[in-house]
């Protein structure tokens, strides 16, 4: 499955996803019909978004320690990664509600969904919560829907719940504001993006300390870059493809990597034109397009793409030479290019 | 054991808990010292509430089923009855929350504790979530931190991820004011207070298909019980020995079995009385002494005290004849005295 790994990755998550949500469906109708709308409301944003970068990356681990891949190896990594693609509804759902936004993946957040639909933002702000617990549930649940060996599920299961106590430490200072920025983003995104899904999956291949170590080595620098490219789409980014409003991120205020470069780089002038913008729900949309052309002729653009393919070449160092298995290797190349070059 | 069950248990599932969270200190310091005050939410949030009323119902359940108890098995119910003290701390923060209580176990919920802190109600709400999170995530981790056999670890988890998913969908028909209550009750309180927990130490014991039947005739009615005490203690209650204000469901306007009895009870006169203190937060002391006179007075008191005799009666007979083991049969009926005669 050279050429479309890629695609029959994607599609056996899809595939997973459907089942399980039927079966969680129908689980609810026996409890009681209400139950079907937190259901509905975590099936219907987890088939929002279909990039499944994580799911990817758990195979790519896989395939980049195993010589023989076997079918059961295949299964595992398509339950790990429909988890790990419930562990993003979950997460981003109670982001999207700390942060106040109210659009994701091109549709209503689900606070925003059920607030409307009350008429009553407290109420939807609860429910949205709920769902977002019933997706951890679920995040959970599909973790060990697999036959592992015991010593694999319960490496597994270590790697999953550090993850996660990672990424959520990583959110509470992000709310905190704290600085710098990359330890942030290191805990919040490159937790769960990159180094822990490539550590999930070769772990299904029963890795062995050098190969971990060298995929660690592999994965931290390539989470960096991962949220440096959002960082960038943020503001940057074409809204058709990034499904949040064009702006985003500057009307939020948001700490990216773009913001701390310009920082340093503007005069009082144009530092003056981008706080028109920076942290203003309210701003204009002139005022959004100034501040966006300041960061960019500011150099700021041009500093973070330039940290970016740091980061990348790194990543691609840590490959080479490596106890990692050669066709793996490729996987784990074309990962790289989906993060870097990806316009969503 | 056979006097002190329940300090052994009590104790054991204690000191689990104080090292778990010494290891969860000094991981959170690793990443980021900041984490460490979630962590630390989690650990004074579980450690001041003391019951461990849903570890002795693990603990019950084991014996119920084991012929010759082990001190793995012990290990195991304490890991588990540990587990659920999380699974309990997680709800309840978020349950605070959401009904707006910013008083819990004697001491300040922990949304109102971090509002309090960062002067900042949406800040201090978004990371009683996140200490939330955490809570469920050590909840998950100390789910798996016991060497089960695969068949019984995979039973358990099961177990858990269905007892998780019927408290949130309760949590929902609470928020919603879904009406009959006892729907509500069944799956937000009854779930993980005795069916779940009993099932889950049955499970630790190999239990059969009929032990596992008569232990859901068992919990179902005493999961009813244990909710109709706390609505009677809710509002007839001690507040110094339940931890929460006087009066304190009657002002949030909890739909109680208490108040549901009171509707089909109550004179014009007496419902108005009632609802000068119903659902106002700032109903005057008088208003709410008055309302609780007139619930008592009424009969609505006796009503649901009978109907929960009725329910233990229900739980009792369950346990006569039975497959289960005598020894564990005398533990279950501790259980049910504990959870009737309770005074918080």
């Amino acid at each position: 499955m050279s050429n479309s790994w890629t695609e029959q990755v994607i599609e056996g998550v899809n595939a997973r996803l459907a089942s399980f949500f039927a079966d969680k469906h129908a689980q609810a109708k026996r409890l009681t019909p209400r139950a079907i709308e937190l259901v509905e409301a975590v099936s219907e944003f987890t088939m929002r978004g279909g990039k499944r970068m994580r799911a990817l990356a758990i195979y790519a681990g896989y395939r980049s320690v195993s010589q023989n891949p076997s079918d059961a190896g295949f299964e595992a990594v398509i339950n790990l990664g429909a988890s790990i693609e419930l562990l993003q509804s979950y997460l981003l759902m109670q982001d999207d509600w700390m942060d106040g936004d109210d659009e994701r993946r091109g549709g209503p957040a689900t606070h925003a969904a059920f607030s409307r639909r009350f008429g009553d933002a407290k109420l939807g702000a609860s429910l949205a919560i709920l769902a977002s617990d019933i997706a951890a549930g679920f995040a959970f649940e599909l973790l060990h829907d697999t036959k592992f060996p015991a010593r694999t599920a319960a490496a597994a299961h270590v790697a999953f719940t550090d993850m996660h106590f990672e990424v959520v430490c990583g959110q509470q200072l992000d709310l905190l504001g704290h600085e710098p920025v990359s330890l942030m983003h290191h805990l919040k995104t490159g937790s769960y993006t990159v180094r822990g899904p490539v550590r999930l999956g070769a772990l299904i291949g029963d890795a062995d300390e050098a190969q971990l170590a060298a995929l660690e080595r592999f994965g931290r620098p390539l989470g960096i870059a991962f949220q440096l490219r959002d960082d960038v789409l943020g503001t940057f980014g074409d809204s058709r493809a990034t499904g949040k409003p064009a702006g985003h991120d500057l009307r939020e205020g948001k700490n990216t990597a773009l913001i701390a470069e310009a920082r340093t780089l503007l005069s009082p002038q144009d530092r003056e034109r981008l706080d028109q913008a920076f942290g203003r729900r309210d701003a204009s949309a002139e005022a959004i397009a100034n501040a966006v052309e300041v960061l960019d002729r500011s150099g700021a653009r041009a500093h973070v793409e330039a940290r970016l393919a740091a980061q990348l070449a790194e990543a691609r160092e840590a490959l080479h030479p490596s106890p990692l298995v050669n066709e793996g290797i490729a996987l784990l190349h074309e990962l790289m290019d989906r993060i870097a070059l990806r316009d969503r």
